[in-house]
């Protein structure tokens, strides 16, 4: 098993907490999730059940090692900022997070992926970690919109759009073991989502000030309709 | 227990699969949930062991009786259209067919919202049949956007957003006791997904061919800044 299979960040020294993810994991893969017991973990890691039960709640939990460190850091990232950042933006920053925390490690997080696939109870301890994140997101969104009209509606359906894209463009990346740019991916994802939510874009658009695009429409036309006409009107001409 | 906390429709005759639900949700009310075994429960109603795991794999499945036959209900309707319908109203339409089930009997659903609050265990169910649902219309949207920009991204995207909306509506009213017209607040919450999203609204628009909006923007400014502008010059004048 190489080294990059464990979670320790570059630079950073391998601790106990490693050393059992990385038990974990060469067995998990040689025997299976389900044919591994804690008792195995320890044995081959070389420790006491104690110290299992310390780092992790359970055998589910050391799948996903990184996860509570990451939802800490959403939060405090989301908590940080001074209200006035474009909300929308803001929450596609925080879904960044984690994408970062995958791509730390790409080994890792694909064997996590393909054991994820065929465990059904790591998929139901996944789908549990990304509402969490989803939550996270949607709380923040909701004290953000407070007062606004359907505030909390479009807080809960921006936190699931962010969250989908980001999921969409991961696992793309995940089934491709790894290959290719995930935050060039990821950002193009999250880039739809900014755009069918009425977030300005992420970089500035050069503009030319004497350049007037002159949209006519019925009023009555419906507001789809009108969008895709500009929307082709304000495609780079080519 | 009032006969309304059972599961069977209007006008359907109560079978021993609704004695258990009504069995089980008794105990779980009387006792909680994780205090109720299957075996109170079949003595409760009065049949056997196997009778219960005849119509529910577990004690999990005996709080959600209606969800297999509700996805069942979705799956066919998406695969009943011609094609040619228009695909984010049609994923809307698939997802009012949940919140139907959950309005044909309000006492059950609100017995249920707040017993699934309760129990992780229960909670970790709900979000697994969520994502089953969420999967169901993002198949059919990847299948309807298949081949086009981003397909499989709008797809995903767009299936969360309408789950998350009809699921913010849904839960307004289970906290609400079950009081008020679900079908409405759930019209207004898809209603906003399909307006993030470009599909058009529901009901024509009544229009006036001679009253004519006109937009004048530079070609340089951002979509959602000429969005808005049009949104408040369609809005209408009171």
């Amino acid at each position: 098993m190489s080294s990059s299979s464990t979670t320790p960040r570059r630079g950073e020294k391998a601790t106990m907490r490693d050393a059992l993810i990385a038990a974990a994991f060469r067995l998990f893969l040689e025997r299976g999730y389900e044919q591994t017991t804690v008792d195995d973990i320890v044995a081959l890691a070389g420790v006491g059940r104690r110290s299992f039960f310390r780092y992790f709640p359970s055998k589910e939990d050391v799948v996903f090692p990184d996860h509570e460190r990451c939802l800490a850091d959403m939060t405090a990232f989301l908590e940080s900022g001074d209200g006035t950042e474009e909300p929308v933006g803001r929450v596609c920053d925080a879904a960044r997070l984690v994408l970062r925390m995958y791509a730390e490690n790409p080994t890792f997080s694909v064997q996590r992926y393909r054991l994820t696939k065929q465990v059904p109870g790591l998929r139901a301890y996944e789908l549990s970690v990304v509402w969490r994140y989803e939550r996270a997101l949607a709380d923040h969104l909701r004290r953000r919109l407070r007062g606004r009209r359907d505030g909390t509606l479009r807080a809960d359906v921006i936190a699931a759009a962010v969250v989908a894209a980001h999921n969409n463009a991961l696992r793309s990346w995940l089934r491709s073991d790894g290959r290719g740019d995930p935050e060039a991916a990821v950002d193009r994802a999250l880039g739809y989502v900014r755009s069918a939510f009425g977030a300005g874009p992420a970089e500035p658009v050069e503009e030319d000030p004497e350049d007037v695009v002159v949209v006519v429409s019925r009023r009555g036309a419906p507001l789809w309709r009108v969008v895709q006409e500009i929307e082709t009107t304000l495609a780079p001409r080519g």
